[in-house]
């Protein structure tokens, strides 16, 4: 404990930003003992986004496309946690408890602001609920669980419409992220199925649903464009341009041309937002991302950055902004860590100039499109064999690069085992979205869930010989579903939605859980379900 | 659809002794179109027990030690879903539904049991709640990010009380699973924090809790189990004898000898007890396990079969049984397999023998106990190498044999990278147990929990310069922390345990939902918050 205070920076964000101004940070700082670098990330691994695809499929290993934040940051504190909340006036960040309830309290005199964004469903009912989103390992990992679980499911069912719903996914989003997972899940699910003498390759079903009129508009020429829409159509894509994914229910996926595709299995790599983390600050912003000048600090502040996705930094050569994209994130840190020196330093810093060397995107398949300084144009297995080549090269470590490379040759020699890794999020209460007319569950069905309606009007139904008897219309705050649950049996009665419906589901073991511990809540459900079965008992009989 | 009926043969489980019945089957009834195998386990994996403990400390990779049940049974119908019930009566098992609500009828003619045993807490107060049992491929994910997690925010803590919990880590049950987990824990843990200088070797401590007074009392000879006690001593490991785990709070692990060890992290591999779904049928049992004739038909059945570790097979020859070891199932699937068709003949069966081979156990680091034949007796590295080499041959499947041995050679070549698989289970409801003086929150902590109190009682007390103040008692029923919850604010109060207590923690998130949407409930929570705010701050103004 010196009497001499450290320049303390912080860095918030592990994605290529963050990191990578860590990176250059440590060793500009490598002789001055007065500054310190803390970063702050919520994984304790650092995911190489372009390779991340590849996880559904298969082709590299589970782990193979993270690295360790620790070994590439030797000289920075870490903390894996996540954010609490960031105090602009006292400067400083509070860290979520991890082993007890005490939060962290990390000050700082130059904070960096590398959040990047997130998929946002807010403005899509349903999408939040239903769809999931493409990010991050956990994401990857459970999307490819998914295919593993609808191909074994649809095996066991008979032909008819829950198999093919089960057989139908649907991809919203045709940039980088969005071809990329499109083309994987629609390469591993008709592997797999070959496997399944009951499933066909045309009972698969994958749509890609794009909101312009060809692909990858912003990342690519025309040409290259055009060229992967083609070859994923050729694998078996159905692309719905020009329209887009608006809202979806635990049935089906909603487009504003109209269309209504049945489907279990809904992946989004759209919209995308700044992290809410960014949204709460008082700084100035544009389309949601902080405001700098040319040398990445925000504007009308002193000690507050910004690069990457949550930053809009004007280049200082024309009239552009840096893209969001890996590349020049990549490059902006190298001139961050440069300037924040600078600063302290009382020195004068630098404007961010950089002009992309080419684009490259993986189709899945052993082919890709490329497209390099703005000239050279390649499509096919050559431009993913380059593909493989510069994405090896740039993964940070050379351990990483042994792994990844006894992947591929793994890959190449022996086939792969489609094992679901099943640590899935059992969370207690699940948020549903439904459309008018879908049934929530039938008569006769298991009682597996409690449902609490959010917003939006349900009937309770029975049928007998066709004939359909209207038992209860239940609306906002009302609960349905206890009867089985309270009774151990199977549904007495079916549920459809009249209006667009949000509901919350609680697991029959977490409302036991609850019920049987507040006596309060348990005699209110005891009290509520005593008269339906009377009632409905009644309906029965006049039947 | 034809006319003729086929016979069913249904296996329940999916470890080594219904895996390997079904593959004999298979064999067998190549040529048979009458008979029919069908097997259900919850996932679609084998796990190859023997090698789990390396997942642990990452010496094979995350999904190394599985292989796909699929690519091992061809031939045998599979489904991969939870058993909800079996009708004996009937003759069919409900399986729980995965993409919808209906439940799935399977009829059988024959049924094996080959459930296996699962780690029972009942009896043990809070080890339900706080101990992490090692049995399956999550499991072992699961302690491995828990052991990173710990040392991570270690590095992170002031030197105490606090710390020194977060790197405390106590392992129950001194068997092959319990000493082989505990070996590798404590590797793993010591490896790690290397990387950090401010966790010191002597601050991790690593505690196993034995029945016996030597380890591998039942799978070893006296010289062997004495080595390998010796060798977990010498690598840092305290070995507690003679005594049980008994019981388990968020904070501490209770022995039966009167010790109470500080900590945040239990692992326990006992005690075992049979499937639940066992325990249901009304088969004639003995210690829980199915008891059968030497042909592993179940006693007074003609068509119930048992193998492995949830059935007890008297050997053909002399007065024992087959004891519960993989080396046993997986001779005794041989037989059973053999039994069952010649059953379905009409021809005679054949009674069960075999004799034990040797015995091997991993005890992490290059370092294992071996004993052959009942006669040579090996240990360190060369019995570590005999290990690897016996389980590499033994590993089902060509391709599963080249990703281990790839793995390990990239273990050897390349320091292992210890990134987090974060998909732990965030359920909704988590039940915990506390002890007599234990603190449940502090004043001044983060609001991040809703308390509702299953069993015991609690005191919420307030501190002020070192005086304390009770404010309330509350019981059974009762809730308590929805103060911070429902204001956004920090703890009040502390709340600390007047007896062992049980209690049931809602998340922040999931509260919120809940009251949100439930009038009553929101009503009833803010009625008692009100009042208890107002007696709250008459407290604090009376201080």
């Amino acid at each position: 404990m010196k009497s001499e205070k450290k320049t303390r920076v912080v860095i918030l964000g592990g994605g290529f930003g963050g990191v990578y101004t860590a990176i250059h940070l440590e060793k500009l700082v490598k002789n001055r003992p007065d500054i310190e670098i803390h970063l702050v990330n919520k994984d304790n691994y650092f995911v190489y986004q372009p390779m991340l695809a590849e996880v559904v499929g298969g082709s590299v290993g589970l782990t193979d496309t993270v690295s360790s934040i620790r070994r590439l940051l030797p000289k920075t504190n870490l903390y894996f946690r996540e954010i609490d909340g960031i105090d602009t006036k006292k400067k400083e960040i509070v860290l979520a408890p991890t082993f007890d309830h005490s939060a962290f309290h990390l000050p700082y005199d130059h904070i960096v602001f590398a959040l990047g964004n997130v998929t946002d469903f807010r403005d899509n009912p349903g999408l939040h609920e239903h769809a999931m989103p493409f990010k991050n390992l956990a994401d990857a990992i459970l999307i490819r669980n998914r295919v593993i679980d609808a191909i074994e499911t649809a095996s066991t069912l008979p032909d008819g419409e829950l198999k093919q719903k089960v057989l139908t996914f649907v991809v919203g989003g045709g940039g980088f992220s969005g071809t990329e997972v499109v083309a994987e899940v629609n390469d591993f699910a008709r592997k797999l199925a070959k496997q399944y003498p009951s499933i066909k390759n045309e009972d698969i079903k994958v749509y890609l649903v794009h909101s312009k009129d060809r692909l990858l508009e912003r990342e690519m020429s025309e040409r290259l464009g055009t060229y992967a829409g083609k070859l994923l159509q050729k694998r078996g894509v159905e692309i719905i341009f020009d329209a887009h994914l608006t809202s979806a229910t635990p049935e089906e996926a909603i487009i504003d041309n109209g269309m209504k595709i049945q489907t279990k299995t809904i992946i989004s790599s759209v919209p995308s937002s700044p992290n809410p983390l960014i949204e709460a600050l008082e700084y100035p912003k544009e389309k949601g991302r902080l405001k700098t000048d040319p040398t990445m600090l925000v504007e009308g502040t002193n000690d507050v950055w910004a690069i990457g996705d949550c930053a809009m930094i004007p280049l200082a050569k024309g009239n552009e902004f840096a893209p969001p994209t890996a590349q020049f994130a990549i490059r902006e840190a190298k001139t961050l860590a440069k300037n924040i020196v600078a600063h302290i330093n009382g020195e004068s810093r630098k404007g961010f100039y950089f002009k992309a060397l080419g684009m490259l995107g993986a189709l899945g398949h052993h082919s890709a499109v490329a497209e390099l300084f703005g000239k050279f144009k390649f499509s096919g297995f050559f431009a993913w064999l380059l593909w493989r080549a510069i994405y090896w090269v740039k993964l940070p470590g050379i351990s990483r690069k042994i792994k990844v490379l006894f992947s591929w040759l793994l890959d190449a020699i022996v086939p792969g085992e489609h094992v679901q890794l099943k640590i899935e999020p059992s969370s207690g209460i699940i948020q549903l979205h439904y459309e008018p007319g879908e049934i929530i569950f039938h008569e006769g069905d298991i009682g597996d869930f409690l449902y609490i309606i959010a917003d939006g009007e349900v009937e309770v139904f029975h049928k007998k010989d066709g004939a359909e008897t209207l038992i209860a219309t239940l609306h906002k705050g009302e609960f349905f579903g206890e009867m089985a649950l309270l009774n151990q049996k199977t549904r007495t009665a079916s549920v459809r939605c009249k209006s667009p419906t949000n509901v919350l589901a609680l697991k029959k073991s977490d409302f036991g859980a609850l019920i049987a511990n507040l006596g309060n809540l348990r005699e209110s459900f005891e009290k509520t379900e005593q008269s339906r079965a009377e009632q409905l008992s009644k309906y029965k009989k006049a039947q």
